[in-house]
């Protein structure tokens, strides 16, 4: 396991401090549909993803949900660890969204090293602060762009990400990750595909025209 | 001025530092209704608040204003310093909302420091994570409460914050604060005053009874 290349912080560990890590961590693995994060009170540490991806939500007191940002393979989540950020007091969920293996320090062992490494620190609040620009951009998306829009840029984003045309991906899903319904997802995707901009087949979306699929963005 | 007060990594500067920062301090006044910032290029350095009140919006490109959240005298203003922030990479803009004092550390010299002291960073990041909190309840109340509460917990909250029953304020800042327009917050308002909640006069809303008020929050 690379720890150097998982934890931009391993090179300013002392070699006690990395043997105390080294011991400690875990590699863990999450089914699709696994809640691996709850509230500050589980906090079971930091997790980089080795495969899969997860994804950060909130949830209304009605069960709506919003998706703030996800993370993929070589990311880090860091809010896992929310209890060793003080200045950071909200509580989101944590969702495998794929099968996902993660490599966790736990927060106990993190915290001891906090006390006396503050560049253990100031990774973590640099990394939340990344988050923090993960989610204004959602909140820019969710409340000043039109839904159509915002599926049209996800899926752009998705076929950028994966290099793939074929998204193995269902309408509730998207729905989750902008933070709309599923029926309106459903009738923007008809839309998109009655403008040859996409296909929809049983479970798979088919970008059939990039330059089209980009008038909606 | 009370350095060590206003900025709480005073304490972990060498005595060079501290007088590098002493000497190029800068208090500044700004109007109300003053622009203090408006993207990273004009990054003019770490504010604390002596008097007065700012917030912090996103613009969107019809001219929708979101407030992300205010600061207040003793606060800290981070980021009107985002340039030195490589994490934080979204722009807002920032405004007096009221005639505004200002203790201002400028970026250069700030910069220089960082690259020495990890804990003037680590403050920075450390206020960022603050915000992000404040940021994600922004987003909670705007996609999750209805417009009717907002208005209530907006003027619950002035009544806490300032320690006063009457709120010199309009409709239309009220509007801008919680995301919504102006129209619908009168619309509210006077909802609010048929229960007797609160009391409407020329420029001031006056809260008649807390408990009412309460019940729609």
């Amino acid at each position: 396991m690379d720890y150097a290349r998982l934890f931009p912080f391993w090179a300013q560990l002392s070699l006690e401090e990395k043997d105390a890590l080294h011991r400690s961590a875990q590699t863990v693995r999450h089914k699709k549909g696994a809640l691996m994060h709850r509230s500050a009170e589980n906090c079971k540490g930091l997790m980089a993803i080795l495969t899969g991806q997860m994804r950060t939500y909130i949830l209304s007191d009605e069960g709506r949900e919003v998706t703030l940002f996800r993370v993929h393979a070589g990311d880090v989540c860091v809010l896992s660890a929310s209890c060793l950020l003080d200045a950071v007091a909200f509580d989101v969920l944590i969702e495998a969204t794929e099968d996902t293996d993660v490599l966790m320090l736990p927060s106990p062992y993190l915290s001891e090293i906090m006390e006396n490494n503050p560049y253990v620190e100031l990774y973590l609040y640099k990394t939340a602060a990344e988050k923090f620009t993960d989610v204004v951009w959602t909140m820019q998306q969710i409340l000043f762009r039109k839904v159509d829009q915002r599926v049209a840029q996800f899926i752009w984003d998705e076929t950028a990400r994966t290099g793939a045309l074929a998204l193995r991906i269902t309408h509730d899903e998207i729905a989750r990750y902008i933070g709309s319904a599923r029926e309106v997802v459903s009738k923007v995707l008809k839309y998109l595909a009655e403008h040859q901009a996409v296909e929809l087949r049983r479970g798979v979306i088919h970008v059939l025209d990039k330059e089209k699929l980009k008038i909606f963005l």
